[in-house]
């Protein structure tokens, strides 16, 4: 909580039925420093203006283009905009509100090919503005207490990873069956060359390369397309191997029967394990060599700073999806009002590096399996 | 999300360094339909004044009946107040904004004495205005599929109910080491007859009638102070009985070793079983007679139309306390807003009625108790 | 393992169809220390032979008094004997083998009335020989280790236990449809003045005491019969307080349904807790004050002997009911082995005084439950 | 239990400190059916007659040779012997007692090498005498309750596995500080090709071919030796393919820190998918398409016939990894008695041909991680 003024947010896409529009609103405002009051919600005008209304937004527009000029002619123009349009329109909308002096939080992944997201990164880099991806699991208590752990020592050596993020939401042909989500996510016009990878296979790597401090350096994929027909992979095997020598094992599917939102890690280093299921993200398993595990909890007994700082409520009152979300908005929001202030921002979130590395990852998997799952490196 | 206008609310309570304050907060503001905008924060003028500043209100104010007359004579004031003072200034502070014609959304327990909740509930009775009591924990989608099963006669006759809420942060004679919270929830003068019982027995009590559908009609109450010299208990153990013929216990404490924040619930009727842990919330355990158990999660399997209209993330993205906190508020802004409309509130909440039986539940409890633990009618 | 020679049992009861029987077989041989080789399975002679045959039995008996006798009178005779007749034969079957200076395991509970067990009890005391009890449930290595931690003030003072046997096999009239099992145990003619005390009461109860190292001193005890017509309990919610000063609940059923055999208990302490639960044996949840829950598991991280010497199997290789019933055995089987060379027995494994202790918890619950559920001492 | 008369066993190795022997003999024993009356436990003479003193042997022998010479000269010969030596010696002890006329049970992996056990294979083929391998893990209930519903559709097509065997206990370099076992499982001269993969890979390799009914075709395997020095692999990550057309990763690994023995598979078809962890053996989560998941429960809800029959405790009766062994040698037993009597065998166990695969197993892994970590065929 600061004396400083509440933030002015907007955003583009994320309109009237796309769950992730609300989420960024809700994560956006959590902590009452920003309000979302100006957005282009929809490509669509009717329903931008709907859906704006909807929002109680201050300010609609049509056009994001419009939005940014028009915000960067005000005197209470927003300081930031969220962009949660489909991944291809990711590089125009940044385009448009960096040129106009205005701040960037971006869904992930960043772009819908290597290429543009090294433009896109080329773009944040001459451009002094901030920009944020929001891999929302980074922003998890335990996922931070855990890459503490790893910075400090107490797991020793990394030696082996298995993460897996697993969904069945695509075991059927829903893209036959009407459904929009799963239409434009497994067509190679819109979704780029990858689904599953691409969708949930990126979150997997930056959790890794997150909590280990390390880079992912070569895989070796496996991809396939269980459901008959259907172009994009939806489900995947790799095996990993890391800058710092281990190495491990990378699963992501959204044909696996029966999983939610699966997303889990285990590390093994030479001196203790960790052990975090993002369906009961409250708990930290600690595995230390030698001596019975322990069960680290959010606000109970997570002992890093930024765990500490991740939680809003007191022990067992389990925090959630929304408020990691939450947590990376913070870090960035936070970022804004030093820059406004004057001062140098920290950067404790995400931002374009990790958003190229994810894309190098989701081309390196397509290219190793199509060259029957070889290694390549990334 | 409705195209209504965004309510205006004020909070009374709950300034810096009160948790419960910024809770309140976060889950009137969470959907977007609600802003909290004029507050009384504090009793002491500077740090109500500090607090008003650092939560960004539009409107501070130095005393609640200032506030109840300022904002009622406004054309903007506000349309409903939260009160989150401690707990014997709930029914003044109520009745000055029912008086004022303002909406009333309160924390619980509603009063600190039976006699006290009984007045309370007598002036909610004879002003037309709304009044919710937050207990949160019904506000849980996988409570209210609980709820939604024993009514639709999935558990057949209930026969036994096991509850408990433990938590072990008064393990230690914290009061006499300068902590504010136990001091007063210690404290006879301010806390009332009870501290365990009524800080968290209450919820375990509110749980039980919520999810049966019926009332606890008897107890038999063994209460303690396990910490030397503390005046009120930090432990009891309760045989209950309920107005269908099921019979149970009740445990609440705040001396549990390594227990946080521990409110379990299991109910056994003639045709199936339910087992919740507010630790993992999105869990509900259902045990078919003669069949295994089934695993009914948020959002992915919760049948019923209440438990499916209280979440906002897809399946497998946890939601928690936040988000139950803003399912109450959900219902009662949604009340807030039919009312505006000349529409009849659905009342779907707890109210005076749920108030008044839980400060008869806490006296009959230190009554039994302080008569050698016998059996005492609610 | 010892180079001694392989000890003789016998058995009486326990023949065709009786699960139990077959459990006190495998557990005596397991460890390769005694054989089974006499029996009277069956009070029904032609059962008798044919279960003799079937186990293979080198000597098969119509009645267990000519068995007393017929080994008794042998170089080769038996050196202890296995009673697993119904309840009410205890005492009379008992006192045949001791009275023919044979060494007796006995089922639980030890007899069929407080007065019988304590006429046991005498008999046993004037008598020479040993005599052992099974409580089963004692012989898992984590409840020895629950048990050596709170010897070891590791848990401080103990403050609060939850006990809780629940099962769900008698949730319907089953006595009625043929079950044998079950008319027996809801005939007070055959199974006393108690079914679901009688039965599984009995083992919260001693577990408690095991652990603890303290007698429960006081009960309030709220028996029911769900089931239409049953002239016995088969549910129970009991308060209980420890000589310690500690207190608690005792939750025992056979109506809960979906439970199989959810024998669970948490004691917490001044320093910290224990929790345990029989359907996942190998894990015992430590809690310590102030610090992060560690998983203590039989094999990996059991620290106290008693635990270390009750093993077979190395870490993760799961250990269970059968091993913790031969783990009783190897205690009683190696005082046999003391007594047989002329050495002092150590007496490691429940006797009875244990089972007086059951009778009497058995006889006061029902007298506090026909008084209205009131307090009674034991 | 039958009216049969009671098998005569012998055993070859696993004398005294040998861990594996005791177990065979429990297992071999629990029933009644058999006692393991004669034994060459130990290639040095006098811990070979000091192990049989302890064991209560009837007969001891200095060497395997004599023993199978002798023992078939008997009339009250053995009827069957157990090959519980290091891997080396596992062909030439079955060439003894198999050309001796008696059946062999023989521990796992079959032999040291692919050649050997396929000499050994072609052996038992022409031999008409019974042969068992103890992969134990397929005697657990709820692995045959899997395989059975896998054979009975209700998981569709089968599209995914991930299994996994990870320990700790070589994460230190054991082998230099003087423990027997990690000396030679690290030393090629002895343990062969492989360390890791030989040992436990080789039973995560078996349990997705038993639960699946198809062979795993194609392996790619990157095998790594993280303690300095280790010439043989003490951790590995596979990517697999299966004969049906499905994928997946097959993990093992001794190094992975605070892991005892977490054997782990889940299974994932068009229709539903399966989880079992061996170190919670009783429970098999079943995840039906668009459903709850189901706890299916040893004893409790296990339907298939395979399931029940391998049981010996009712619901909520904890099995663990003995009785899992003795339900292998239940069904080998069983076919013994079916030769003894001149009834053709059912063979309900694993054999030469599940000993080959594993061997080719083993091989392939080698192979692939030698080549880079690249596929090869099986």
């Amino acid at each position: 909580m600061s004396t400083s003024r509440v933030l002015r947010g907007g955003i583009v896409g994320g309109g009237n039925g796309a769950f992730i529009g609300a989420v960024h609103r809700i994560a956006a405002e959590l902590d009452g420093e920003a309000r979302v009051i100006a957005g282009a919600l929809s490509s669509n005008p009717e329903r931008a203006r709907e859906s704006a209304e909807q929002w109680h937004l201050q300010r609609g527009y049509d056009s994001f283009d419009a939005m940014a000029k028009a915000e960067a002619a005000r005197d209470d123009g927003i300081d930031f905009v969220i962009v949660a349009t489909p991944n291809n329109m990711h590089l125009p909308v940044t385009r448009a509100f960096l040129d106009a002096g205005i701040h960037v939080i971006c869904d992930k992944p960043m772009a819908s090919s290597l290429a543009e997201a090294q433009e896109m990164a080329d773009l944040v880099n001459r451009n002094g503005k901030l920009f944020a991806l929001t891999h929302t699991y980074t922003g998890y208590p335990m996922v931070r207490e855990a890459k503490a752990m790893v910075a400090a020592g107490e797991l020793g050596e990394i030696r082996k990873v298995m993460v897996e993020y697993n969904q069945d939401w695509l075991m059927e042909p829903l893209e036959k069956a009407g459904n929009k989500q799963a239409e434009w996510r497994t067509d190679p016009a819109r979704a780029g060359i990858s689904c599953c990878v691409g969708d949930i296979g990126t979150h997997a790597h930056n959790l890794v390369e997150y909590i280990t401090g390390q880079t992912v350096t070569q895989i070796c994929a496996d991809l396939s397309a269980f459901v008959d027909g259907r172009p994009l992979d939806d489900d995947a095997n790799m095996l990993i191997r890391l800058s710092g020598g281990g190495k491990g094992t990378l699963v992501c599917s959204q044909i696996a029967c029966g999983e939610e939102n699966a997303l889990n890690i285990r590390v093994y280093g030479s001196k203790g394990g960790v052990e975090w299921h993002q369906q009961e993200p409250n708990t930290l398993l600690f595995k230390p060599a030698g001596a019975p595990w322990q069960r680290r909890r959010t606000a109970a007994s997570a002992y890093s700073e930024r765990a500490g700082a991740s939680t809003r409520t007191p022990s067992g009152h389990p925090e959630g999806y929304l408020e990691a979300f939450a947590n990376v908005y913070r870090d960035f929001l936070a970022d804004v009002q030093r820059v406004v202030a004057g001062d140098a921002p920290q950067r404790l979130y995400p931002g374009a590096d990790e958003g190229v590395r994810g894309l190098s990852f989701v081309e390196a998997s397509v290219r190793s399996s199509a060259a029957g799952a070889n290694w390549v490196e990334l």
